[in-house]
């Protein structure tokens, strides 16, 4: 049995397929387009491919707001060839799936309604506190037929009540902290437009800090922006234009962690760094704080490039 | 591959086995004596007659403190045989490790350090807050070669501080609540000694109602106390010394249901029933609070003599 994916899917996928018996070999990582996503026929290529291998696709995993670079795999194309082929659609929405509260920038979820099961965490561009993880199923009864064991000390079959309402036979743990709850609490207390405000003032900000680095010639994109991930490096005056030089991607490579090295140090600015396949370091801005203001950004990237400066020279 | 444990352990053992792609079916349990421990005679013939098969006996299950009559399984001896047969053994001590504190209790878990893997849940007997679970393994290396991804957006090798502080890929969530913070803090306040005096205080509560059950005509014992579980069932006055009728047994197991319901309407006294084996309904008195006395003890009691004494003429 095969589980398809992308190769910038979210580790956790390769983890559940070790962890449920599956094995990670049996995850294939289909190769992204330059901004990351999946292409749809090289995803039917691949689910003929597994046929023809005598194998069982099992299920794609499609992720809307990948962890780096924020891309969001076409969910409706994937999920029409999904049905053709009989393939469990899995959307991994844990990180883009706050968007829902946007009208403006929800579209960008368009065909998730055709999955059978959803991952959204409130705990990310929601800005619930850790952790707060929601698993959607199509199917109400899934989770009880997969999960239930009946234990006679909890679910006794006389109770005088409406014992429908004991659903912790339908999980994996039973008795947990109810972490849905801080969700629910939020929501109250802002509601929906005060998510849709959060959500809409992060992707203002994120388009600001974008056009910022393509303006300032110390800083080059990663790739084109699509959620509230912005990629870039900082380029020291001696790399400037020169990406046709032979040891460039190596140079660049440890430029990151050295102005993160001294960033961290000073304590005014945390930023994450990484590589990407064969793109070398470079930073991810990505807020989930609304309060954040323009002028933070600029305070935050005149800093990288005031380090960055005194660093290399 | 088999999984052996006692047909009293907690039903996560059969969940994990289903889980993880062993599957329920191989998960053997082994029959309890009277007061429901593992005899370790028959546990090793049944890694025999497992060997015989062709199948591997993979991990023991013992368990301290089983949910329903807090038997603790002799797993001193239960380790000799795990490791004569080269056998994991796993013990759940989730319920019954919080033992560890109580100098004058402690000796219930002894054999505990030959254990492979160890749970043991402060939420349950330390009265911690849901939830706090801890697995403690010999092997220091074991869960980062189980669990690690190393995900390039988190552990990156090119940080300039030790990273070896960098625990989250040892685990199977990553990124995830501190819970066990809750414990050590709970330990700075009251310390080894406030830990013992509530495990000391709640043992004695549990004998002095074991000893009510005894000496009161309405109240009949399941099995002898081994720990802060009492077991015990109401009996209505037509049944008193009448276990010799027919129907003795399907009486008795409507009692406890129609008593729950009439206590919690009423409000004043929570407390769970349940068959096991082929035992009908009876209460399980089990406390977590110290701050239980003897006074509360007994209008508990009288509570329920009172509400089955109206209802069972």
């Amino acid at each position: 049995m095969v589980i398809m994916t992308s190769e910038e899917c979210h580790y956790s996928t390769f983890k559940f397929a070790a962890f449920l018996g599956f094995g990670e070999e049996n995850v294939y990582s289909l190769k992204t387009n330059e901004v990351g996503q999946i292409n749809p026929e090289q995803l039917e290529q691949s689910i003929l491919d597994v046929l023809k291998e005598g194998s069982i696709p099992l299920m794609v995993v499609a992720t809307l707001g990948t962890t780096v670079r924020g891309a969001f795999d076409p969910v409706h194309e994937i999920s029409i060839i999904c049905k053709k082929h009989k393939v469990w659609l899995h959307v991994d929405a844990a990180w883009g799936g706050g968007l829902l509260f946007s009208q403006k920038h929800r579209s960008k979820l368009n065909g998730i309604e055709a999955a059978n099961s959803i991952v959204i965490n409130p705990h990310k561009l929601l800005a619930v506190p850790q952790q707060c993880s929601m698993l959607l199923v199509t199917d109400p009864d899934l989770l009880h037929r997969c999960h239930s064991r009946g234990a006679e000390y909890l679910f006794q079959k006389d109770k005088y009540y409406d014992s429908s309402y004991d659903v912790g036979d339908r999980y994996l743990q039973c008795g947990r902290k109810c972490d849905v709850f801080k969700f629910w609490l939020m929501w109250k207390a802002k509601g929906s437009s005060g998510f849709a405000n959060h959500i809409d003032t992060l992707m203002d900000t994120a388009e600001y800090f974008e056009k910022q680095i393509i303006s300032r010639p110390e800083f080059m994109l990663v790739s084109t922006r699509q959620y509230v991930n912005v990629c870039f490096w900082f380029l020291p005056r001696y790399l400037r234009g020169k990406s046709n030089i032979s040891d460039y991607h190596s140079q660049l490579q440890k430029v990151a962690p050295q102005i993160k090295a001294v960033m961290v140090k000073h304590g005014a600015v945390m930023l994450n760094y990484q590589p990407l396949k064969t793109l070398p370091n470079f930073f991810r801005f990505v807020s989930q704080n609304s309060a954040l203001t323009r002028q933070d950004v600029d305070f935050i990237l005149d800093h990288i490039a005031e380090i960055g400066d005194s660093l290399f020279r």
